[in-house]
């Protein structure tokens, strides 16, 4: 048991504490879709552009904490990285920076609501600072007792120099912000490219020197041993916590619809008794569309989870820009239910009605696409990241294509057949609902029937089959 | 890794389609506590009564709710320690599994609003009978293809019994529904003696059979190869799953309060400008209780989280009964947000606040002290399912037991105070709240002089400390 192996007394291992922390990361990252989901959109044409407004501003809101967040998730999972195992010392801190980074969402939605007010943007870095100070705070006390600490850097020689790099890196966006929020006071649109520029700037200056080394050809390998805090898009994260917070934001969103039609959607008895003259059934007839909103999201988001839960089984090694794809994905799946409820609140046929669908087709369509340019990203290193099995030529390699390939392909194409064939969008979106699952089902039997006819049409002359 | 294991082609290890099972089944069982959490309860005396009634019953369908979804879960984890390993298909009728245990709740509620309408009864037992179809497939699939079992079933030469014996176990359930359904129609009150039947006869016959045998003294040993599908209490649950699953409810319920925030408490611009005259610090204020409530809750919730985690540290072994104690710990918790929600909401020195403090005091003893009756009862077999620190006479024992007896200690110390001072209740309150996070961080400081002080005093010519 892993508790047998403990040196110290009181020191454990972080793996549950993790998990925990991933659940709340995933939770408060896909929070600032309910505003979203409970702005009522009305068929009214007057209010329709105010409430458009509304709706993009809580969505772009949706977004940005959702990247925010996962920044924060981010820093965390690199921290516990470089410390393995912790004691309740840790565990309290931990906990303490957690309250913190659920607080975020709120502060942030208080900037995007009150843009010009100073208020919004003191809170934000007042949390970013606080948790920058416990970080370190935990990095000091990590490194006062060396057990703690992943093996490396226990052996290492240059246990100091660790420790000032990591304080180095944890203390620049505390400080930014610190700049942000005094700068708030005198020209408070600098704070906000301040607060981009902390966001945004790893991922660009990463992104242009990826470029460059490219362009030139030139591959500067950092020894494995560095890769502690470089922000270079091949350092890796952990595996096990890219799964646990996916698993987390795909169950929080598969329950979304759930979750309301269990507080809204059970009638009053004297609603029941007066307007349906006591007939229960009549009064959640109306609630039907509801219903299958939630069944076909529920599926829809348990499919996509099903295709990540293939994919990652065979990767070996995550590294930082496999996480942000998988950020980008989670980010369109969180919108998939609202996606779903709107498609069934518009009368059938309207214009309103065929626009849901196929910001419904748009939304699974960039969900399953950014889960296959993970793939394809780790097939560009693939003896170090994928499993045998799925490489090129890999027995499961043309299996798995099909997998990440058949929502995208199915998304795009019943996006264009609701394009021509608009009269029929909603039967068409009911059937691709229905049909997709089946198709998970026989898709083993699929894929080979598929392999063998195109080698039946390419090369007729090898009868044999190989690769099936 | 452990996809270097898999065998045959596209088996796969089940441990993340279990930790997603458990997000999905941790968030339905709390979910039913926002209906309680969105009840307004006024101040006003002519509605208090009817609010009371419609609180206690959403309450009460709270609780049931959360013991039917345990149950479900409890199946699920016994399904899944005989078939370990899985592939697609099996992942796909899980899934679909999945989507009607989160159905459960709903149907559950239109029990509870329509007691005397067949409707409910028939939805929710539709649900439980499809389930037991799924199930059965799961079973029957995974027979047929013995390398998914669990070893000891595989290697075992009465396969076709363990089937039997499982198929008939998972059916019982089903079938009782089948009845109950019928029995409606015809008189529905023994529909729901048959539902509570199905629910607690496992408990109460193995609880009766537990108590017999202890007053008889006679021990009935089962073999542990026969521990499948027994309803025994010391039949084992897997750990990991009982940690995953009070994770979920941990993190949700950690995160409720701050989800209403987000949604509700950010202002609109338009109301500041003509209410406050543009001051955003002034209509934030009002909503200050909350912020309160939120961090005083998660605070409580992090710390009964971290309790459990260090019981959990050490315990080696789960059984269903502590499961069960478990369960009734996490259901206490989910109440919590709520309490603390309350204790802000009435006016100073009311009788009302007074007695929210009280429910939130009563709340936190009972969540701390199963969670140390866990314990008690693990020690009851500390062979079995403890680590040897924290057995009798270990070196954690005396430490663990202020651990696990903190929050209850404090909280009957706060009930009793607010009793005596009822005009300072609100500050004690307040003062516990704060002060209980500093304490779990000296504890064992705390410990150490306890016990150096117990020494002193009724072994003062020993000087030497020995336990600590």
């Amino acid at each position: 048991t892993p508790s047998d192996r403990e040196g110290h007394s009181g020191t454990q291992s972080s793996h549950r504490l993790l998990a925990y922390s991933d659940a709340l990361i995933s939770i408060i990252a896909t929070v600032m879709i309910l505003p979203v989901a409970h702005t009522k959109v009305e068929d009214n044409e007057e209010l329709r552009q105010s409430v458009q407004v509304l709706l993009t501003t809580k969505i772009a809101v949706y977004l940005m904490t959702f990247l925010i967040v996962t920044v924060a998730w981010a820093a965390h999972i690199r921290l516990f990285q470089v410390i393995v195992r912790i004691d309740d010392c840790l565990a309290l801190l931990n906990l303490a920076c957690m309250m913190l980074i659920t607080f975020l969402p709120y502060t942030f939605s208080l900037m995007a609501t009150f843009p010009e007010h100073v208020l919004g943007i003191l809170l934000f870095c007042g949390c970013v600072m606080v948790m920058g100070v416990i970080q370190s705070l935990i990095v000091l006390y990590a490194f006062s007792r060396p057990f703690l600490l992943n093996e490396q850097i226990q052996i290492s020689e240059n246990q100091a120099f660790y420790k000032q790099h990591i304080l180095k890196v944890i203390m620049r966006v505390p400080i930014m912000c610190l700049f942000a929020s005094i700068f708030s006071f005198i020209f408070f649109q600098l704070s906000y490219v301040l607060l981009a520029i902390v966001i945004f700037l790893p991922y660009i200056s990463q992104g242009l020197k990826w470029c460059r080394n490219k362009a030139i050809g030139q591959v500067e390998e950092t020894p494995d041993s560095m890769l502690f805090y470089t922000y270079l898009p091949n350092e890796p994260l952990t595996k096990e916590r890219v799964e646990a917070f996916s698993d987390g934001v795909y169950a929080i969103v598969a329950t979304l619809l759930i979750l309301d039609i269990c507080e809204d959607n059970v009638p009053d008895p004297a609603v029941v008794q007066k307007q349906f003259g006591g007939s229960l059934i009549a009064a959640l007839q109306s609630y039907g569309p509801e219903y299958l909103a939630y069944f076909g999201s529920f599926a829809t988001v348990g499919l996509l989870w099903f295709v990540h839960h293939s994919l990652f089984l065979h990767v070996t090694k995550t590294t930082r820009f496999m996480g942000l794809l998988n950020t980008l994905s989670l980010a369109f799946v969180g919108g998939l239910p609202l996606a779903y409820q709107l498609t069934h609140e518009f009368p059938r046929n309207s214009r309103n009605e065929l626009e849901a669908i196929q910001i419904s087709c748009v939304i699974i369509f960039f969900a399953g696409i950014f889960q296959l340019t993970i793939w394809v990203v780790a097939l560009y290193n693939e003896q170090e990241t994928l499993h045998p099995y799925v490489r090129y030529g890999g027995r499961e390699h043309v299996f798995m294509l099909a997998k990440l390939a058949l929502y995208p392909c199915v998304a795009l194409g019943t996006f264009f057949l609701t394009c021509i064939l608009s009269k029929f969008s909603a039967s068409i979106f009911h059937l691709m609902e229905i049909t997709v699952p089946f198709a998970f089902l026989v898709l083993r039997l699929l894929v080979r029937v598929g392999l063998a006819l195109l080698r039946l049409i390419f090369c007729p002359d090898r009868s044999e089959p190989k690769t099936a």
